[in-house]
């Protein structure tokens, strides 16, 4: 693919020097996202950034790259498949640091935090054994890149971690893989679920009634996109217990609106959407390995399948 | 080593069945410690519990197991030496256990969870990227089973993992081991200290205000011995910010005293001794293999070493 002309949605042209020393041999174009004109994107071979801009159209494009790992934002444009514009998104750390994320709520729940917190306040000594992550069992939705270094950490300690996929591929450091259709077999013996599923017509609003119906006190950990989940049925199965605890760093409207029940639950713990902030370098980096194996048509590893979308 | 008369401070005859089906090859008899007399003491050849009883004297006995992994309590009473009485300890998911306590409270830190829990309590939402732990030089104090434990666990997730201890010698999971006397050569460095140190005469009050002077803004955790720590000087190590936050599962007067300042500070998490409970199956699983060892004329990898203390 011929690349020439990078339109790039934000003012990081220090940011970029950094890992294109030789700027002079692309011509680089950094504007605000709210700056973009139709002249612009008429003159653009490639646009990279987080979102599109609004007046964003595909055809005069041959490849996005998103900043994020979810393109969500991205595929409500219609026209991809039909001119063949391609998209990449960034992968970078991302296994790493929501296996982190998800590694510190299991933790704190495991190890008691709250109540010893508590215990603490009242000047009160009780000793309460904490649980060990080998006797947790954990239901992974999604079992791509990231769920797949979800389910290493969890491994590695021990824990019963199974993968839930549309395919039901099996896949490494999963216990299992079973497919979405056969969810019904595994979700209650789940001390944990967590979802690091995309955002796809497959998967909106996948967390409904009828699946939190089948969870036994489950604590739910949201790390993909807020819409998977029905969120007045989240919030019935919290107040059954069918949910004991749900983490929740995505969510249906972001920022989450402040009329929004989950703010104020005891059961609930809401992150502002971090737990896999894209650091500018890496999806920097991400993307200058992109370009560099699009112009030595090597194959790209991180490029979006519009039928699955993602 | 010849042992038939076992004595067991506790009632715990029922869980001990399980592990002896043949319980009429040994002669058994289970006391509550306060309730175990010198005539109880002459007749055992073994003596086993989480404590020693008051009128305890060493020359009756041949061998003596300890349920926990701190034997401070036993080495109180004199007279090992002289009477080649054999001391042995629990050690069992100590290491795995001590390793996910800390993760617990390391992750916490790195993820932000108190600027996160403060947000959602004001319905704010305003990112931070959490630190992740490749991005963190830990320093641990003992290098022991626990102590390498907690640093195979660290680095697995690429933290930097130094140890120190009395020899300095090199050990599997440590990038290297520091000798204690060498410790300021390193100090500064760390971003987290987490003590695993036994209770001796050279580790008592360790922690004092020389070392704590030399430390940057660091994390502390203590999960070997309280008494390891000069409180006093902790507390002026916090109010200088050279300790930004204390971690302590341990604390020189157990439980923690009512009027402790310890107690109601926001800089200090106090956890009530728990993080490498023993579990009473676990402690006499171990007796079990240690007994079973012992008959057999097999090393015994689980002995105090009277000199070292542990």
């Amino acid at each position: 693919m011929n690349i020439h002309n990078i339109l790039i949605a934000g003012e990081y042209q220090k940011e970029f020097e950094t890992y294109f020393p030789n700027m002079d041999q692309k011509e680089f174009r950094f504007l605000p996202v709210e700056a973009i004109t139709e002249h612009d994107l008429d003159w653009a071979d490639a646009y990279v950034g987080f979102k599109p801009c609004v007046n964003f159209q595909i055809p005069k494009i041959k490849w996005v790259h998103s900043f994020n790992a979810g393109v969500n934002n991205f595929l409500e444009i219609e026209g991809w498949n039909e001119n063949q514009t391609l998209l990449t998104r960034t992968i970078c750390s991302f296994g790493e640091r929501i296996s982190e994320y998800c590694l510190s709520y299991l933790l704190t729940n495991l190890q008691y935090h709250g109540q010893f917190q508590q215990q603490q306040q009242q000047k009160k000594w009780c000793q309460r054994t904490p649980k060990l992550l080998k006797d947790v069992t954990i239901v992974i939705f999604g079992t791509g890149a990231i769920g797949q270094e979800v389910a290493k950490t969890f491994t590695y300690f021990g824990s019963t971690v199974i993968g839930v996929s549309e395919s039901g591929k099996q896949k490494e450091y999963f216990h299992k893989v079973v497919p979405i259709s056969s969810v019904s077999s595994i979700i209650e013996k789940a001390n944990w679920i967590i979802s690091t599923l995309p955002l796809t017509h497959h998967t909106k609003q996948l967390f409904n009634e009828k699946l939190f119906s089948q969870t036994k006190s489950v604590g739910f950990i949201n790390v993909g996109r807020g819409a998977t989940v029905d969120e007045k049925a989240l919030i019935t199965a919290l107040d059954s217990g069918n949910v004991h605890t749900a983490i929740l760093d995505v969510v249906e409207i972001e920022p989450l609106p402040e009329e929004s029940t989950l703010w104020l639950r005891k059961d609930v713990i809401i992150t502002p959407h971090i737990s896999a902030v894209t650091e500018l370098n890496e999806a920097i980096l991400c993307f200058a390995q992109t370009l560099q194996a699009l112009e030595s048509n090597h194959p790209v590893s991180n490029s979006v399948d519009f039928d699955k979308g993602y």
